[in-house]
C-alpha cells in the first residue's frame, strides 16, 4: 500500500522534513499547516519541492473548529476556510483533515454539526477539494469515531468524508467494531499512530507519547486491517508526535517510521493469511510487504571488542581487554585466517577481539563493537533486514570462508548474523583449526547483552530487535541513578537464548555503555579465579548485605560467601541469581558474571541502584 | 520550625546529598533506605557524618508492605523489620516511615491492618523506635489519610503514629478537613511536597512531577497549617521526587527546597495573622520565618549588556550592541561616574552597556548580563532575598552614590534592585548630569524580558521571581521548535509593569537565550527607522500573512503594512499587538519591538512557532 507521513511527525525545517521523508522512500506526505505557515517556501514552491522529491501531497492538516459552533460563527468559519482552501489549491492537494471542535462554546447537537459540515462541503466543492472529518479523542462533544461517522453520514455531502486516526479511535477504548458500518468509499484518510498504555489525560498522552505502530500497546493492526477490509485504498499515513520524535534526527526517525509501516503491513498480511486459512472472505486484496519471516530462534553467539594494537594479554586487566579475558579464564583459541581478529573462548562464551577498523562512529578503544547472533536462516534474515530498510546490510565485514552479513543498530552497534555451528555461514569457518583445538573452559555462554542508548534513539533501537528478529519487549523498569533515572527494557525472542536489555538514561550527558553478562557454572569460583589473576570487581557495600538479610531469610554461610566474593543476590518465584560486576571500563562497557539457579528469570533489578551507585563511585 | 529534607529528594551520592542539605542550613534529614543500602558508609558512619554536619536524622524511610497481609506472612515481615530496626539503632534514628501495602495480595480489612500494626508497634518498642504509618495515594486498600488514621487509632499502640504527606493527602482530593480529628500528639511526621495539577495516574504523577511547596497547585499551606494547629511540632520535611530533581545539582536543589519551606512558613504566618485578626483561636504558637514582605509593586527599570571593549557605536549593528542601540534610536545619555558603564536611552527604555567584569559564568560577549527592577523598598527586598538564602545579595556592584544590591538568579542573570527616580537608591544617582540632559526618544519602556534556562534550573528560576518579588505564574504554554519543544510561562507582579517570561527547551543542547522586548508607540515607524540605519529584522514568511488573513478579518491595507515591515500580529479579546524581532545575536539574545493597542495582554503566542523557525533558519 502507499505510505505517507505527516510533517508534524519529524523535527527540522520543512525542507529537512521533506528530504527525510523522500530518503525513507515514503510515497507521500501530509503537510502540517504550522509547517507551511512557518516556511519560507510558498505553497507552489512546496508543491514543486515535493514533486521533485517524488512525493505526493496526500493531505493538508488540520482545519480546526469548523463545526458544532453557534450558527452566527459560521460566516467567519467559511471565510477562514475559503483562504485555507485557496492555499490547498496552490499546494495542489485536494484533501484536508478537519478535527472535531474543541471550543468551549461548541454546541452538543449532531444535526447542527452535520448541517455545518454540509456547508463546509459545499465550499470545498467550489474549490475542488474534500474534507475528512476526524473525532479528536478530546473533542468538546464529538470525541468518538462513531459520532464523527454519524455526523459525516448525516452531512451527506460527497466532499465530506470520514478520517480515521488509530490513536483517536483506540485511545478511547473503541476498536475495529466501531467502524464496522462505514463503507470504505466514505473513509477519506487513515492516520496511524500507536502509544504505550498510560493512565493519563488523553490530550497529554497524545502529545507526548504517540509512537510508531508496533512500538506501543494499541491494536493498530486490527483497526488498520478493518479499514482496509472496508475498502479503503488511500495511503497508510503516520501521524506521530512525542517528546522523542521532536528531538530525534528526522532522517533516522523517518526511516524508523517507514520500518514500522512495513512491519504493520506484514501483520496485515498475516491477518489476511489467517482469514484465508479460516475460509473467511478476504477483502483486503492489496499489495502488502512480504519479506522473509523472523527467524525461528535467535541465540547470542559472540561479542566483539574493538581494541587498540597495543592491547596485550600480559597487561593490566583494568585497561587491556585481552588481559581481562585471560584473567577471566578465556583462552585465545584461534586467530582469523585473513583479518586481525582473535577468537577468545571460555566454554560456550565466545569473544572476538579486533584491531581492525570497524564501522560506526569513532570511539576510544576498547569498546564493544559488535554482537553476533545465531540464526538458522542467515540469508533470509539479512534479506529481511534489507527489506526493512535497515542500513549497512552487507558482507563488507565477511570473514575467511564465512560471509557474515551485518546490520548496524541505530545507536551504532554492529550485529553480525551467523549460521549454526558447522554450517557454511558459521562464523567459525573463518578460523583455522579443529573444534578440539578451539575448545577451552566451562562457562555457559553469553547470558545477556545490554546497551544504554541516547534517548532519541531508544525507540528506533527497540524497533531494530523487534522488526528484524521478532524479539518481544518485556516490562520497562525504572531505576534511580545517583544522577537521573535509568529506564530499561528486556527483549527476548519467542525461542532461543538471546536476551537484550536496552536502556536510556536521563543523566546529563548519559554515557553510551555496553554490558556483557556471562553465565558461569559457579560464579564464586569464577570471581575468585579472576580476582587472583588481577581482575577488579565492583566492591559491594556492607549495607547491601544487611539489606539482603532483611529481605531474604539467607543463612549466615551463604551471606558470608556472597560478602567474600562481592556477589549480589536476588530471588524470584523459581530460583535465585548470584552475580558480580566489573567497574565500567574506559567509560564504555562493563562485564557481569552470573549464575542462574533453578530457572531464575530476572536481571537482579532490586540491586540495580546499588550497582549504579557503586559504578558511579568508581567512575 | 525545624526543617528537614529526604535524601531521595536530591541527586548525587549520599555524601554529596548530606553536604548539600547541611549547606542549605536544614536542621535534619530523612535517610532513604536505598541511599543507605547503596552507600559505602555503614549506619554508624552515616550517623557520625550527619552529626559532624550539624544534622539530626529525623526519619528512616520507607518500610514497605508491613501490614494488611495474609497472617501467615507476618512472621516474615517482623523478621525483616527486626533487621531494619537494628539498622535504625545503629543509625541513631528512632522514627521510621511505613507506607501502606501495595502488594496485590493485601487484604482489605482495617481491623487486620490495625492488629498487624500493633504487632509492629510491639517489636518497635523492643528496639526503642516508633513507626509513622502513611497512606500511599496508590495503596492497595489503605489509600486515604482517613483510612490510615483509623488504622493507627485502632492499632492503639504508643509506638505507632500517623504520617501525613501533603502529596498523598491532597492528590486524592482530601484537604485539611481529613485530619481534623487527629490529635497532634499522634502525628509522628509531616512530609511536604507540592505538585502541578495533572490529570494522570497518581503513582506516575508522584514519581515524576512532585515539586517543592509553592511550585505546584496544591493547597500545601492549608494542610500544613492544620497539622501545626493540631499540635504537631516535628520538622517540616520535604520529600520531593521528579525528573528534574533527579538531575539537578544537589546544592542548588537543596537551597531551592529550603527557600520553599521558608516561603511556606511565611504563608503559615500570614494564615496565623489572619486567624488573629478574625479573633479565631491561634493554636500554631511556633517560631515562623518572618522576613520583610514582597514589594508592593515591581517594574522593569533597565537591562544591562556586557560587551567587549571594542564594541563601538559606528560598527555593524548585527554584532555591536551600541551600534544596534544607536540604530534603534537610543542615545548614549550619560556615562557612569566611576565605572565603565554607558547609559543608553530611548524614552522610558533604558539600557546599560558595560565593559566591566560581571559576575556569573564566563560567556562570549555581548550578552544580557543584568536586569534592574524598581521597587520602593530596596533594602527590605534585599533583606528578604538574603533571608530566603538567595546568593550574592551584596553591594559589590554598587554605583557612584547609589548602592545597588543585586541577586543572581539560579541561571546566572544578575538582578539589580533600584529605588524610584530621585530616591537615594535610584540607579540614576550614579550618572552625572541633569534629568534634562538624560532625556531622549519616545519609546515606552521595557515591555518584558524573557530567558530560556536549563531544564534543571527551571523550577529554581521560577522560585526566584516568586519568592523574592511575589510574582505570580501564568499558564504554561508549549511550542514546537524545529527541534524539540519550548515550554514557557509568564510571571507578573500583583502590581507594577514587570513581565518576565521563563522558558525551557528540550532541544539538544538548548541555548541560554535572553529576550528583551521594548514597547514602542509606533512599531512600524521604529522598525522602518532602525532598518534604514542598518538593523536586520527577522524576515517573516509570506505564508504567515496568508494565515493571518485566514485567521483574522484584516483589511488589505493593514496586511500590506505588516508585510512591508515584517511585523507579526495577534489579537485578544481586548486589543491587538504588532511586533518584530531581531535574529538571535551572538547565539545569546534577541530583541523584540512591539506595540500593544487597546490593552492586548498576551505575548503573540500564535506566531511563536513562526518566530522560532525563522530564528532557526538564521542561526
Amino acid at each position: 500500500m502507499r505510505k505517507s507521513i505527516a510533517t508534524v511527525s519529524l523535527s527540522g525545517s520543512l525542507e529537512e522534513k521533506l528530504a527525510a521523508v523522500a530518503a525513507a522512500r515514503f510515497d507521500g506526505v501530509e503537510i502540517f499547516d504550522n509547517d507551511l505557515v512557518a516556511s519560507d517556501l510558498d505553497p507552489a514552491e512546496i508543491a514543486r519541492r515535493c514533486a521533485d522529491l517524488g512525493l505526493t501531497i496526500d493531505l493538508f492538516q488540520p482545519l480546526r473548529d469548523i463545526e458544532g459552533l453557534p450558527p452566527e460563527h459560521m460566516g467567519g468559519v467559511l471565510r477562514r476556510l475559503h483562504h485555507k482552501f485557496a492555499i490547498m489549491e496552490r499546494l495542489g492537494v485536494d484533501l484536508a483533515l478537519a478535527c472535531s471542535s474543541v471550543r468551549p462554546d461548541a454546541v452538543d447537537d449532531l444535526d447542527l454539526v452535520a448541517e455545518q459540515l454540509h456547508a463546509v462541503g459545499e465550499l470545498a466543492a467550489e474549490h475542488g477539494v474534500r474534507v475528512a472529518y476526524e473525532a479528536l479523542a478530546w473533542g468538546r462533544h464529538v470525541d468518538r469515531v462513531g459520532d464523527s461517522w454519524e455526523a459525516v453520514r448525516r452531512a451527506d455531502h460527497p466532499n465530506v468524508l470520514l478520517a480515521v486516526d488509530s490513536f483517536h479511535v483506540l485511545s478511547r477504548g473503541d476498536d475495529a467494531g466501531a467502524i464496522a458500518d462505514v463503507p470504505g468509499s466514505r473513509i477519506g484518510f487513515l492516520q496511524i499512530a500507536d502509544a504505550p498504555r498510560l493512565d493519563m489525560n488523553v490530550l497529554s498522552w497524545s502529545r507526548h507519547h504517540r509512537c510508531f505502530p508496533g512500538q506501543g500497546d494499541l491494536d493498530v493492526a486490527g483497526l488498520v486491517g478493518a479499514v482496509v477490509d472496508a475498502g479503503y485504498r488511500g495511503p497508510l499515513s503516520l501521524e506521530v508526535f512525542s517528546d522523542v520524535v521532536r528531538v530525534a534526527d528526522p532522517r533516522m526517525n523517518a526511516l524508523d517510521g517507514m520500518r514500522s509501516l512495513l512491519h504493520l503491513e506484514e501483520a496485515l498480511r498475516a491477518r489476511r493469511d489467517a482469514q484465508r486459512a479460516a475460509g473467511e472472505p478476504v477483502r483486503a486484496v492489496v499489495d502488502l510487504f512480504d519479506p522473509p519471516p523472523v527467524p525461528d530462534r535467535v541465540d547470542a553467539e559472540f561479542v566483539e571488542f574493538a581494541v587498540s594494537p597495543d592491547d596485550h594479554a600480559d597487561d593490566d586487566p583494568a585497561t587491556s581487554v585481552t588481559a581481562l579475558l585471560s584473567a577471566l579464564g578465556f583462552a585465545h583459541v584461534a586467530t582469523h585466517a585473513t583479518r586481525a581478529v582473535q577468537w577468545w573462548r571460555n566454554g560456550d562464551a565466545h569473544v572476538c577481539v579486533t584491531t581492525q577498523p570497524v564501522p560506526g562512529p569513532s570511539r576510544p578503544r576498547p569498546f564493544v563493537s559488535a554482537l553476533a547472533l545465531r540464526v538458522a536462516e542467515v540469508r533470509d534474515v539479512a534479506t529481511r533486514a534489507e527489506a526493512l530498510v535497515w542500513p549497512s546490510v552487507a558482507y563488507r565485514r565477511g570473514r575467511f570462508t564465512a560471509a557474515l552479513p551485518g546490520v548496524d543498530t541505530p545507536s551504532g552497534l554492529h550485529v553480525f548474523l551467523s549460521g549454526p555451528e558447522g554450517a557454511d555461514d558459521d562464523w567459525r569457518q573463518g578460523y583455522p583449526g579443529t573444534p578440539e583445538e578451539h575448545t577451552h573452559g566451562d562457562w555457559l555462554g553469553i547470558d545477556h547483552v545490554g546497551a544504554t542508548v541516547p534517548a532519541a534513539m531508544y525507540p528506533a533501537e527497540q524497533s531494530f530487535y523487534r522488526s528484524v528478529f521478532g524479539l518481544r519487549g518485556g516490562v520497562e523498569s525504572e531505576f534511580m541513578q545517583p544522577s537521573g533515572r535509568l529506564q530499561s527494557r528486556p527483549f527476548r525472542p519467542e525461542s532461543g537464548g538471546l536476551r537484550v536489555v536496552l536502556a536510556v538514561s536521563d543523566a546529563p550527558e548519559p554515557p553510551r555503555v555496553g554490558q556483557i553478562a556471562f553465565a558461569c557454572p559457579d560464579v564464586a569460583a569464577a570471581v575468585a579465579h579472576a580476582r587472583a589473576a588481577g581482575v577488579s570487581f565492583l566492591p559491594i557495600p556492607a549495607n547491601y548485605y544487611d539489606d539482603l538479610l532483611a529481605r531474604f531469610d539467607l543463612d549466615q554461610e551463604l551471606l558470608a560467601h556472597l560478602r567474600a566474593h562481592d556477589l549480589m543476590y536476588d530471588e524470584d518465584e523459581n530460583g535465585r541469581m548470584l552475580h558480580a560486576y566489573t567497574p565500567v571500563m574506559n567509560g564504555q562497557f562493563y562485564l557481569e558474571l552470573l549464575q542462574r539457579d533453578d530457572g531464575y528469570a530476572g536481571f537482579g533489578a532490586p540491586g540495580t541502584h546499588v550497582r549504579l551507585a557503586a559504578q558511579a563511585r568508581r567512575a
